[in-house]
């Protein structure tokens, strides 16, 4: 099931340059981790029960890139926590939603997540995400 | 002070077949209101401890149908929650922030709620919103 909202993800086109705005807002930068896979640098900002989490291109072929070519800063997603993400894969795969990937893949901080495909959830890109705690 | 995610705004053409695709990934709309002075349909879905706002234009002149027409459905905002929305008003705008409203205006849910600009904000637009238990 879906426990709630992990963070909502925010592209920027730096992040040493961003922080100091969530600064301003009374907000801290407690993490930054490289996930190479992803071709992106990301920072978690807690916020109450839940994380801005803001993420910097790696490279020019990061899909975050990509995003920030087109749009430019902004919103990029919303990740859901789940306890049990291979049950989630299962379940949202037969509802009708079209997962991004043939199975969950490692992501930030050791959790496992999957995506949904914005065209099948109502133009929002949603990541799903149980924590390494659970994926241990 | 920020308190945390209040809700995520997200812009939809319709919450009638858009609250589907939410039961589906196991959540509930629990509430929906009429917001006339924003000119937009709102309907709340609790996801663990922030909640989920859908948009619905009510009309031709909503920013919800402005913001449908140049990008389609997808995520519209972040609206952070706050004990004291005229300490922040005041503490924003002399920190740099542009803010949308001359002083915080009421919202869903008897809310006081003020927007700062996406353009000294990251691209995102933010709303502060101080629940009506503070604001009452």
């Amino acid at each position: 099931m879906i426990e709630g909202v992990d963070h909502i993800g925010i592209a920027v086109r730096s992040i040493e340059e961003s922080k100091a705005l969530y600064e301003r807002l009374g907000l801290e930068v407690t993490h930054i981790e490289e996930v190479p896979q992803e071709l992106v640098r990301v920072a978690m900002i807690p916020c109450g029960e839940t994380r801005i989490e803001l993420l910097e291109p790696m490279s020019e072929a990061s899909p975050v890139q990509k995003f920030l070519d087109k749009r430019g800063p902004g919103i990029h997603h919303i990740c859901m926590r789940t306890d049990d993400i291979g049950a989630e894969d299962h379940r949202l795969r037969v509802s009708g939603f079209q997962l991004l990937r043939e199975q969950p893949s490692l992501g930030a901080e050791g959790a496992l997540v999957q995506f949904l495909h914005p065209k099948t959830a109502g133009g929002v890109l949603l990541e799903l995400s149980e924590p390494q705690e659970h994926s241990e």
